[in-house]
């Protein structure tokens, strides 16, 4: 495959620039005139490290890969603005493939709002997605850091937790499916290999006040971590509120896992964790679920550090580490 | 190694946030404040395909990737401005590794005022680093895109040609260092391994009115080709007047290579190709050289399409292709 006939093969699907895209794919560089701040995360998916091509469905690596990036930006309050991808391409890869798995990205790119504005194919032994995505705020103060939680607010979470972790137990082990009805496999596959950025929720949270935010991609109790860390500050949290999708604990329950500790301690869910002071949490969750989303309040910063989960019958629960292929 | 030990240990090494960046490396993005417009281009160095650790030592790995990517923005006539790096780090490579390998790219973002804002390390099969670079200029017009190059217009190149070309050769068959003097070697091996972008040359071509810019990267004579396809016009270079490094000759001759063929297929110089209207040549060479770098007249844009590059004696000369790794 000549990487310059891919290139041109790709870029003839992208959408032509507009909005604040001046130079689109093709040239040195992509031009783009921001105003006001940008914020901008860099990611990769590799083969056998985030996804496995006999499990993952080719255009579902390009929208996870993207949609990684962007629950970053989703995780600043953050309007999403223009993603740059770098493809590696293994000698295995032909070039219909590789069309496939950027479709699948520049499919999540129109669905948000999110301009392909450049990208590069490269040769690799093995096969990767590197993905830049730009976000855009009307000042540094629009924006929400991970250190800014205080003593007294509230902790909530977007959406369901354990979905996608669910998913990756279905992967791994196809046998569960036997256990668990269609419908419930097929929501708990979806979150694992298309994940949706919480980018409307994560523009409301931002806008009703939220003091910190993070974005679930390590597990929630992983991510609970680095919020505490980088605000000096304890979370608090009561597992029995922990937003467990039904299908999640269905999956949980065929596999012999606690549902639980499949919701605080799996991955890639790519809900937004926020903390909000007590009398942002209304307009906040009446903002969330304005935008189609929905947001639970589960514990309370306080002073100390680290994060505590509790369980109804008041003994601690240590969620474990996620690998992202199990 | 753990992934996040890795982050924090980069991290100690970087420099704190200033400028346009307001929030650096350690949180879900980087918040920038950028001002007038920005040149953003992203690529990766894969081992195996762009580089061979037995033969690059791992700072020159970062470097090089860093410097690639700065290379870009210098084509467009962008000020360095911020940098993100994503490292796909195999088992076999220590966290000592990693810390090395990324030194060498802060090392360049330090020489050259470039930021290094954020970035990511991910666990790979293989070593890869992608890099993301965002340049700024005042206005769109103040940068140079590909296309553009008028016919009546001078072609320019900065520098010299051949000497990263020479470097590789000196890589896969070091028994040509016997044939050539050390200053020679380790200047070829310079340019390979670590290649300087031609920041200040793009800022000044660009100001002196290029009408078209782009960095040799795969070669001059690809490079070209990319300049005449993007403007719609014919580049005429004479073979003769190519600014071929003198120590790039001697190892063609060494290695019983042809110096003109080694300097226009060569890549990887990181040289900028400029076309200028007549006018603009002059000051464009005073303020080149001023930045400390040279600038050589090759030839001249034409009408109809394609690159002509003509040796002495009237025949036309055809560069191959260049290949990363020979």
């Amino acid at each position: 495959m000549g990487e310059f006939e891919l290139i041109d093969r790709i870029r003839a699907r992208l959408p032509r620039p507009a909005g604040r895209v001046r130079l689109g794919p093709g040239d040195d560089a992509a031009i783009t005139r921001p105003g006001g701040v940008t914020a901008t995360s860099v990611d990769a998916v590799v083969e056998g490290v985030h996804f496995r091509r006999d499990t993952a469905p080719l255009a579902s690596i390009g929208h996870k890969g993207l949609a990684a990036g962007l629950s970053d930006l989703a995780a600043m309050g953050a309007a999403t603005g223009e993603a740059y991808l770098v493809l590696g391409v293994p000698s295995d890869l032909t070039e219909d493939d590789a069309v496939d798995l950027l479709a699948g990205a520049s499919g999540l790119a129109d669905e948000t709002g999110t301009e392909l504005a450049g990208g590069d194919v490269v040769r690799s032994p093995v096969l990767f997605l590197s993905v830049t995505v730009v976000g855009h705020g009307a000042s540094e103060d629009a924006l929400v850091p991970r250190a800014g939680a205080r003593p007294g607010d509230a902790i909530a979470v977007t959406g369901e937790l354990g979905g996608a972790a669910a998913g990756l137990l279905l992967l791994e082990d196809p046998g569960l499916r036997g256990g668990v009805n269609d419908a419930a496999a097929r929501f708990a596959l979806g979150r694992h290999l298309e994940p949706w950025p919480r980018l409307s929720e994560g523009l409301a949270l931002a806008t009703a006040g939220a003091t910190a935010m993070i974005d679930v991609s390590d597990g929630f109790g992983a991510e609970a971590g680095h919020l505490a860390a980088a605000g000096g500050v304890g979370l608090s949290v009561d597992a029995s509120r922990l937003p467990v999708a039904p299908e999640a604990a269905a999956v949980a329950a065929a596999a012999g896992r606690d549902r639980l500790e499949l919701a605080a301690s799996g991955g890639e869910d790519y809900e937004l964790i926020a903390c909000l002071p007590p009398d942002a949490v209304g307009p906040a969750t009446r903002a969330v679920e304005a935008s189609g989303g929905r947001l639970t309040v589960v514990g309370e910063v306080g002073p100390g550090d680290g994060v505590r989960i509790r369980l109804p019958d008041g003994t601690r629960f240590e969620p474990g580490g996620y690998d992202q292929l199990g």
